[in-house]
């Protein structure tokens, strides 16, 4: 294979966070009407200008920086009295231990984790388990160590109360030989949660395959009201099986000190510091002081937080669902939402290109996630509340203008 | 080939910075004589603490911070008017063009950027030449890669005025088919400076068989007197085939940021983002600000650094000097230092252990940067001055305690 034909696989131009590189020519010709006013909206991350980071993070950080070299030069799965502060609050909020000198590693974001989660799974030739849609990276990852993806469809949108993950798929996946299976929950884009009999399928497959599971749990904290969520890593299943993935991000609006850690697997997380060493050596070593903040906000905030996210949520649903053809299934956990669009005169991509132009809007499309999904948009509604909602009300605006 | 396989390899138990992790079982029998009392030296990394950070840094730092969302989120190569600002400079600084839109990446670390680079370029089975002794992550990046290593030799021990890189062997190499030739210069570990002679040569190799070639400059601003410096980027190769790597690291102490940068090939540099994007995604956003500081320190505060470790090297050469039977070649760049201690009745491995135990004195094995320095130790002297001077002087005692 040539290094072109492996980084072919690998692109970026409809990545959320790219658009600036992303060109608009050639769509000139299918506008339709002219632009709607209103202040722009980027989807394709939260905002954190509208949610905060959390209180003291900067004077936590400030005091790394004052701290000096032992700060800034930590193990490189990191500072280990930071991974024993984390370690008893993911037990506590994982409900199975967590070894805090074995079991965990801080990396430069919850993309880090990722990537060393499975690069240090998956070598050439492994089958990999992947649901559609998921995080956009899952496929990428899986491409870049060469492994074998298989698909496994979740049919978020037609069921209630569960993710609708295929689990007659699923097994077929891990009968014909997967080694991992890696996913979120919740789901990226689809805001859905797992339910318990779900992940206790998933659990039993995993055992009796003997598939690594890796899980991205990113937005597990953001549950909204009546939502149960069940930690995988409490389940029975061999604690040397299963990676958990997690990290101040999106939720705390601290993914601008890129900070990530995943715990479980002592034999994984050995292999996945070795790789660290040769990738980025150790996540920032001031920045790391932030997770001290972490899981110890003041009362009451998260909950806070949670609020305001639920009310933007229940908002846009509002308005998705004012308008015919238009499917979105309620978001459980996180901010994104995932809407099907009607059926539109334009591909997926040109109308993500058109809402830019003519709207201010910012979406990623819906093929990031899953081949099946060109007709999707997801947004991260982790926004201002009000600019938000009039983006989404130009967004509907547009989809009526180019319904086909 | 299996993932334990392949992570086999990649060990990092004698890795500089991860001592703590590293037991020292077995080691009692061959102890000799009391410890020698003093001031504990960590030399595996510079002392942040002795060196301060660059004035300013923590502010800008701070003002990204309170920029809010546009630092925390960039394009995946970084900001793009922090590129613009280093781009000028860096053309400055090496001589050639740097294209801040297409040309230049920001990473986490310099390891961040070897690690793209390099993954960027290697594909299963690509041959590439690598320096020894040199960084000890470079032979692991290629290994981690699959592709094979063909290694050149550097004779800096006896050698004056230049770097001493076996010139006939690395022909070879390019001839049996390298397609890459990654390096650092200044050479981490032994502080040596290639030649203007010996650039041009490889750039001639180098353009006559194809071969696209990464240097790593990391402490290229840290140059001591006397000594003459040679960009290969400005010389003539296609720009297409080189990428250069630097960071505000060691020199400026600002490594607990985590900061790198690649510059160069536009090509490479496309692949390097995709990586990236799957990688880590970007750079921490607010470190990113930190890069605003670079090249643009107080006016003298550079040379002063400068002068600071270059007298620090001058009592360290002394103090080894004063020895019989150690070698070791006077550090032209950067803050290492590479000394072949004379015979000793214990392996290499084991008297870093017994320094680390009697001494207080903490060195990275040479065997990490080499297969032929098993009697040589790295020391990154940029350390408090008197501190350092005390804690050479007991590791010569040692080396002369050890003797065969």
């Amino acid at each position: 294979m040539t290094i072109q034909s492996k980084f072919s696989g690998l692109g970026t131009d409809a990545a959320p966070g790219q658009e600036v590189r992303q060109l608009a020519g050639g769509i000139e010709p299918l506008l339709r009407g002219d632009a709607i006013p209103g202040r722009p909206v980027d989807f394709s991350h939260g905002d954190v200008d509208a949610f905060t980071p959390t209180p003291g993070s900067f004077e936590v950080f400030s005091a790394g920086v004052e701290a000096g070299g032992k700060q800034a030069y930590t193990e490189y799965r990191g500072d280990f009295g930071i991974r024993e502060q984390l370690a008893g609050r993911l037990a506590g909020f994982t409900g199975a231990p967590v070894d805090a000198s074995d079991g965990l590693i801080i990396t430069p974001g919850t993309q880090g984790a990722l990537f060393l989660a499975v690069a240090a799974t998956v070598s050439r030739g492994d089958k990999v388990a992947i649901v559609q849609p998921d995080y956009f990276a899952n496929r990428k990852l899986v491409e870049f160590c060469e492994g074998e993806m298989l698909p496994v469809r979740m049919d978020y949108a037609t069921t209630e109360g569960r993710s609708g993950l295929d689990l007659g798929q699923l097994e077929g996946a891990f009968r014909s030989g997967a080694k991992v299976f890696l996913f979120s929950n919740p789901n990226n884009p689809a805001g859905v949660v797992y339910s318990r009999e779900e992940i206790e399928a998933i659990v039993a497959l995993a055992s009796r395959y003997d598939v690594t599971v890796i899980v991205d749990q990113l937005y597990a904290r953001l549950l909204y009201s009546g939502v149960d969520y069940t930690h995988l890593r409490a389940q029975k299943l061999d604690a040397e099986k299963i990676v958990t993935i997690m990290g101040p991000s999106k939720t705390e609006s601290l993914s601008g000190y890129r900070l990530g850690v995943a715990f479980g697997s002592r034999e994984i997380i050995a292999r996945m510091e070795k790789l660290q060493a040769i990738v980025s050596l150790r996540a920032g070593g001031y920045s790391q002081a932030v997770l001290r903040t972490w899981f110890d906000e003041p009362a009451g905030w998260m909950d806070q937080r949670i609020r305001q996210h639920q009310a933007i949520r229940d908002d846009l649903l509002k308005v998705f669902r004012a308008i015919s053809g238009l499917q979105v299934r309620t978001t459980e956990a996180g901010s994104y939402i995932f809407p099907a669009l009607p059926r539109l005169s334009v591909r997926g991509g040109d109308f993500v290109r058109i809402l830019r132009l003519q709207a201010g809007v910012i979406v990623t499309p819906g093929t990031e996630f899953s081949p099946f999904a060109e007709n999707s948009v997801r947004l991260n509604f982790s926004q201002d509340h009000a600019a938000a909602v009039a983006a989404c009300e130009r967004l509907v605006a547009l989809v009526d203008r180019y319904r086909a």
